[in-house]
C-alpha cells in the first residue's frame, strides 16, 4: 500500500532532497507553485490554470498519520483509503467493537464517532522564505553554528506566521535547502468516521497481493470534518465524475508523496543498499514475526495488533522492493553514469568547479559519519530499543519540560512553539493501550538493544538494571502510570518539577537515555544533516547550471501534483489490462478457495447478484507517486474525481530513486466501482447522494 | 517442538561438548555405557541392569533427519512424533495428495507408502577407541597437522568397522575429545508410513502453543521398517503400558538430544549471545517471513512450504528462548561464578595449573577466530547464501568428484568411505522440487549474500554475473538439470570428468564458490574446532580432577538416557497440572473460536461423544532433554512405554547451557490418550491390536 513508510524506522537515514532533470516522460512530483505546464502543454496540450490549481490544492488533504485524502462534498465529507483510516478505526475499537473486521456505516450524523487523535491539514498558502533563511546562515559558520542558526530562524518564522494567521505553519526545505517555503495549513482536528467497508474487501488479497496488480480492493473509507460541532462548510471539494476513469485518459494525482531519494549521490544510495535497508528490514521482520505470533493467539490479540502489523508488513514489502532495485547492478550503473556526467561537466567549467566541485566528497563524508552512528542512533534517539507507545509519551514529557523553558529559537524542532499544539494532540491521545502488547514489544526491543550495543555496555546495564529484557519490560509497563491521559496532563503541567518528582519508571528510563540520545542527535543534526543540506544545495545549483531549470524537488510529505495516463502494462509475456472489474473480485476469491486473505466478506456474497460485474474496480496509470500518496484523488482535466490512489505495483518501488514508466504503475480504486459497491452492496444511499450531489441533501 | 534445531544454521557455530558436574537433581543426558546408577540408586532406589539397558537401547531409534523414535512391535512398527515424520510425509505428497492436512491410515501393508529418503539408525554396539585416536594425534603437531591426523584416523576406524561388521560406524567425540567412542548402528532405509493423524491435531495450537504448556497435541505417527520387502523382525521393542504415565512416577527417556553447550566457557557463551544467536535469528526471521508470504498465496504453496516453514518457526522460537536466557544477567553471573571456582582450583594446584591452566585462553582465541570468519563461513561454506536444495546437490556432486579420488584418510569427513552410502541416499533422493519455491529461496539468500559481503565484493560479483539476485536465481533454477535424480546419478558416475564437462549452471556455481568455501572450512577446522577439542579436553580433565568422575558429556545427537519424575509446575501464581485431557482439547479449541491454529480436525468433532474426555492427553516431567529428543519414548521402571516426548516448555529452553527443574519440563503425549484416539476417533483397530499385543495379529 502506498502509505508512507513508517518514519521512525528511518530515524537515522538521511533524507536528501535534490533537483532532478525533467525527463520527457510522465515524471515528476511537482510543486503547486511551480506546475509542470511546459510539459503538459507540449505533451498533452493542457494547461493548469491558477484557478484549477487553487481548486485542486484546497480540495486535497494531508492525513498527518501518513497519507492523503480529499474533500468530496461541501459538507466536510472526506475520502481516503481504508488503510489510511485504519489507524483511527483501530484506536476507536475495543474488544467488543471491531470496526476493521465488520466495517462501519453511520446511519446519521449522531452516529459518526470522533477519531481520538487524527489531524488533517489543507494547504492554504505558500510563501517563499528562502532569502530570510539564507540570510541567517552565513558561509563563515561551522556546521554546528549553521545548524543552530537554521533551526532558530525556522522556529521563529513558523511562530510568527502562526501568531499572524492562526494557521499551522511549516517551513519546508525544498531541493534540500535550495529553496525554503513556508506552508500554511488549515487544520482539522474534529474528524469523524462516516463509512468503512470490511477490511477483507478493503485489503482483499492481503500481504500476498500488496503491491501487486491485477487487484480488487475497495480500499476506501469516508470521514467528515467538523468545526464547532457542525460539519465544516467546504468551498473547494472534488466533483464526482459521471463516467469515471477511461483507458488512455490524461489524469492528475494531487497528494503527499513522503520521501524519494532520486538524486542522492551514488555513495549515498550505496549506504541505503548496504546499511540502512538491510538493517531496517531486519528490524521490520523481527517485529512482524513477533506481532504475528501475538496475533495468532486469539482474535482479540489480532484486533489489537492489526494496525501495527499491517504497517510493518507494508513497509517490509516496500523496502524489500527498493532494496532489490539497488541490488540490481544495472540500476546502480545508470546512477553512476548520470553522476559521472554531471561531475565531468562541473569540473570542466571553472565557474562551477570551484563553488560546487567538492560537494560529492562532502556528501561522502557525511554518509560515513551517518554510518558510524547509525545503529546507536536508531536504538537510542530513534527509540528502536524502546518499542512502546509509553516510552514515546515519557520521552515527550521529559523533553517538553526541558525544551519549553528555552527560547523558541533554541528548541529542538518538534518542540518549537509553532508545533506545540499538534504535539500535544498526540501526547494527550486517548488511544487505548494494552499492557500485554506493550510488554512484548518492549521486551523484544530491549533484546534488540542488548544485541546491538552488547550486554556489557554501560547504558545497556543501566537500562536493564540487573534484569533480563523480558522481566525489565514487564516491570516498566506494569509500573507505568502514563497509560492514563490525565496522568500525562498532570506531569506536563508540572513542567520540570513534575518530571523531577515523577517516580514513574518509564519517565526515569527516558531521563536515563536522554543524554546519550541527545548527543547522537547533535552529531546527526550538525555533521550529517547540515553538511548534506549544504552539499546537496551545491549539487542542485550545479544541476541548474548544467541542465537548466524546470525541475521538481524530491518528495517531502508536502502537496505535489503528478500527472500521467491510464494504461495497462506488460509483465513477462502477459499484457495486463488498464482495469479490473467487480466481477473479477469473485473470481479471484474462488481461485483461492475463498480462504483468507482471499475471502470476500459476507456482504459481497449476499449481494453478488445485485451488482453489475463489469463495473471497473481498480485501474492503473503512469503518474509519479510513492508512499504517502495513499488516498490521493485521481482527477481528470476538469478536476473531477475519477479514482483514488491506494497502491503502486512492485515495479514502481524503485521510484524511490529512479522514475520509469515501462512497467511502474500507480494503482487506484475506480470511482464507478466505489459508487456501485456503495449502492448495491452497502445500500449506503445517503452517502451516494452526498457524493453525486456534492453536498448532503 | 523438541526436534533438532536446523543444523545448517549453526554451520559456523562451534559446538563444544564437555564434562559436567552431576547435580543432585534429575539432571543428565547419560551414556548407555555409563548409566547414572549411582544417582538412581540413592535417589530412587532403582538400578538399570545390563539387560534393561540393552533392551531400551536397541528399542530406541534415531531418525537421521533430526529426531528420535522407538520400536513398538516385533513386526517393525515404529512410533515417533508427527513433526518428525512430517519431512517424509511432505516428500511423499503432491498437489493432489496432502498427507499433512488429511492425515493417513494404511488399511493394510500394501497401502504403506515408502519414504523417499528416510534413514533410521539403531545403536547396536559401542566401542572405546580413545587410545587409538589419541595415539594418532601427538602433542608436537601444530593444529593443522593435528586436525588432519584426527580426521585420518577417524575416517580409517569407521571404514574398517564398516567392512568388518557391515554396520554403519560413526566415531563420536564425547566430552569433546576427552573420549572417542565408535558407535555401530543397524540401518533401516526401507521405511514406510503406517499412520498419521491430521496436522491440525498433531500440531494443535501451532506456533503460538509451541514450547508452551498446557498442551493438547496428538503429536505422533507410525512407520514400519522393512527388510527384503518384508516387515523387519524386531527383537527389542517397547511394550505398551496398560496404565500409562502416573503423577509422581519415576520415568526414563531414551533418545537423541542434538546439542547442548552446558560447559562452554563464559567467553564462548557470550559469543553465542552476542553473535551466533542474533545472526541466526535474523536469518530465520527473514526465511519465515519469506515462506509465510509464499504460503499465503495459495493452499498448494502452503503445502509445498509446510515442512520448511515449520522447521524455521520451531528453530526461531527455540533459539529466541535460548537467547533470552543468555541475556538474563543472573544466568551469565552463575556461569561466571562456576567458571571462576574451577579456574581458581586449577591455578591453586600446580599439577593442574601447568597442563590445564591455559585452556580458557585457548578457547577465547578460537572463539575470536570463529567470530572473525563467522559471517563469511555461514554464507559460503554454510551455504546460507544458496538456500536451495539444488545447490546442495550441486555442491555434493562437485565435492564427491574431488574427494573420492583421495585416499579415504584424507577426505573431508562427510565424504569418507564409511558414510558414502548414507550420503548417496540423500543425494539421490526422489523428493519433489518446486521451481517457484526454490527460486524465491535462492533469490532471497543471494540478496543476503549481497548484504553480507557487499555488492562490490569480488566473489559476489562473480556469483551474480551482472544480474540482480532475483534474475540470477530465476536463471539458475530454470537452467538447473539436477531436479532429475537420473541427471544427478549420471554426473556422479562421471566423476571428475562429469563435473568438468557439466554445463549445469548450479554445478558451475558450486565450483565457483568452492575454493573460498574450502578455505573458510579449513580455518574453522584447524583454528577453531581443533583448538577447542584440545582446550576443552584439558578443561574436562581439570573438572575430573577437581570434582571427581561420574559425569555426562554434552549432547551429540547420539543415544542418551535421561530420567525424572512426572510432575506439574508453578507458573506465576498458577499451579499447572501434571497432565491434560482429551476433553481439554475441545475446550482449548472453543476458547479460540475453533479458528486455526486452534481448529480441531473434523474427525475430532465427529467422534466427540465416543471418547472418554478424562483420558490423559499430554503430560510433563523433569527429564533432562533437548532438541533431537522429539519422538523419544517415555518409559517406566519396567521399560514399558507410557508416553512419547514431543516438546519442552519455554522454561526448558535454557537447558542448552544450564539444567533446572524448578519450572523446566519435558512434554509428552500420554500412552492412554494415544490408544483412546486411535480406537475411538480413528477406528484404527488393527494398529491398536499391534500396539497392545506387541505384534501384528
Amino acid at each position: 500500500m502506498y502509505r508512507r513508510i513508517m518514519k521512525k524506522l528511518f530515524a537515522a537515514a538521511t533524507f536528501a532532497a535534490i533537483l532532478t532533470v525533467p525527463a520527457p516522460a510522465d515524471e515528476g512530483m511537482w510543486l503547486f507553485n511551480r506546475p509542470p505546464n511546459a510539459v503538459l502543454k507540449s505533451k498533452y496540450g493542457f494547461e493548469a490554470t491558477h484557478d484549477w490549481l487553487e481548486h485542486v490544492q484546497q480540495s486535497s488533504i494531508r492525513f498527518n498519520n501518513g497519507g492523503s485524502g480529499e474533500f468530496v462534498s461541501a459538507d466536510g465529507l472526506v475520502m481516503t483509503n481504508h488503510h489510511v483510516g485504519t489507524d483511527c478505526m483501530q484506536k476507536l475499537g475495543s474488544s467488543g467493537r471491531d470496526y476493521l473486521t465488520t466495517g462501519f456505516a453511520a446511519r446519521n450524523r449522531d452516529e459518526e464517532p470522533k477519531c481520538v487523535d487524527l489531524e488533517l491539514n489543507v494547504l492554504m498558502q505558500i510563501e517563499d522564505v528562502t532569502d530570510r533563511v539564507n540570510a541567517a546562515v552565513t558561509p563563515q559558520m561551522d556546521t554546528g553554528a549553521a545548524e543552530k542558526a537554521r533551526r532558530a530562524i525556522t522556529n521563529t518564522i513558523e511562530k510568527e506566521s502562526l501568531d499572524k494567521t492562526g494557521l499551522r505553519s511549516d517551513v519546508v526545505a525544498l531541493y534540500n535547502g535550495g529553496e525554503y517555503d513556508l506552508y500554511r495549513y488549515k487544520k482539522y482536528t474534529d474528524v469523524r468516521l462516516v463509512f468503512a467497508p470490511e477490511k477483507d474487501i478493503a485489503f482483499f488479497g492481503g500481504d500476498p497481493d500488496n503491491f501487486e496488480y491485477p487487484r480488487y480492493d475497495l480500499d476506501i473509507c469516508f470521514f467528515r470534518v467538523y468545526e464547532n460541532n457542525q460539519p465544516a462548510r467546504i468551498k473547494h471539494y472534488l466533483k464526482w465524475s459521471q463516467q469515471g476513469a477511461k483507458d488512455g485518459e490524461l489524469i492528475f494525482v494531487s497528494g503527499h508523496p513522503g520521501r524519494t531519494d532520486r538524486l542522492d549521490t551514488v555513495r549515498h544510495l550505496e549506504s541505503l543498499r548496504d546499511q540502512t535497508f538491510p538493517y531496517v528490514l531486519n528490524v521490520l521482520r523481527r517485529r512482524e514475526v513477533l506481532l504475528r505470533n501475538y496475533s495468532e493467539r486469539s482474535a482479540e490479540n489480532g484486533r489489537r495488533a492489526h494496525e501495527d502489523l499491517f504497517g510493518i508488513q507494508n513497509s517490509r514489502k516496500a523496502i524489500l522492493g527498493m532494496l532489490a532495485g539497488l541490488q540490481d547492478p544495472s540500476i546502480i550503473s545508470k546512477k553512476a553514469a548520470d553522476e559521472q556526467a554531471l561531475r565531468a561537466a562541473v569540473s570542466k567549467d571553472a565557474k562551477l568547479a570551484h563553488p560546487y566541485g567538492d560537494a560529492w566528497d562532502q556528501v561522502a563524508r557525511s554518509v560515513r559519519t551517518s554510518e558510524e552512528i547509525y545503529r546507536d542512533y536508531s536504538l537510542l534517539e530513534g527509540a528502536q530499543a524502546f518499542d512502546t507507545t509509553l516510552f514515546g509519551y515519557a520521552r515527550t514529557l521529559v523533553r517538553l519540560a526541558d525544551e519549553t523553558v528555552k527560547p523558541n529559537a533554541e528548541r529542538l524542532r518538534e518542540y518549537s512553539e509553532g508545533g506545540l499544539e499538534s504535539l500535544k494532540m498526540e501526547l494527550f491521545s486517548a488511544a487505548p493501550i494494552y499492557d500485554d502488547l506493550e510488554t512484548i514489544k518492549l521486551a523484544d526491543s530491549l533484546s534488540l538493544l542488548v544485541e546491538g550495543l552488547g550486554a556489557n555496555n554501560e547504558i545497556v546495564r543501566k537500562i536493564l538494571a540487573g534484569s533480563s529484557p523480558r522481566r525489565r519490560a514487564a516491570a516498566l509497563v506494569e509500573g507505568c502510570t502514563l497509560k492514563d491521559v490525565n496522568a500525562r496532563k498532570q506531569i506536563a503541567e508540572g513542567g520540570r518539577k513534575g518530571i523531577d518528582a515523577s517516580q514513574d519508571p518509564m519517565i526515569q528510563l527516558a531521563k536515563l537515555v536522554d543524554p546519550d540520545a541527545r548527543r547522537l542527535r547533535k552529531i546527526r543534526d550538525e555533521q550529517v544533516r547540515e553538511v548534506q543540506r549544504q552539499a546537496y544545495a551545491k549539487i542542485a545549483k550545479a544541476r541548474f547550471a548544467v541542465f537548466g531549470t524546470g525541475l521538481y524537488p524530491d518528495a517531502t510529505f508536502t502537496l505535489r501534483l503528478a500527472f500521467g495516463v491510464i494504461k495497462g502494462f506488460q509483465e513477462g509475456t502477459e499484457q495486463l489490462p488498464w482495469t479490473t472489474t467487480l466481477g473479477g473480485a469473485y473470481k479471484h476469491s474462488e481461485d483461492h478457495q475463498n480462504q483468507p486473505p482471499f475471502a470476500l466478506p459476507k456482504s459481497w456474497f449476499e449481494h453478488r447478484n445485485d451488482i453489475n460485474p463489469s463495473t471497473p474496480m481498480n485501474f492503473v496509470n503512469t503518474a509519479d507517486i510513492i508512499g504517502g500518496n495513499s488516498g490521493s484523488p485521481v482527477i481528470n482535466k476538469d478536476a473531477e474525481l475519477v479514482g483514488i490512489i491506494f497502491d503502486g505495483n512492485l515495479e514502481s518501488l524503485v521510484l524511490d530513486y529512479i522514475y520509469t514508466e515501462d512497467q511502474a504503475r500507480a494503482i487506484a480504486v475506480h470511482s464507478s466501482g466505489i459508487l456501485e459497491a456503495l449502492r448495491k452492496i452497502y445500500r449506503a444511499d445517503t452517502l451516494v447522494n452526498e457524493l453525486t450531489h456534492g453536498a448532503a441533501l
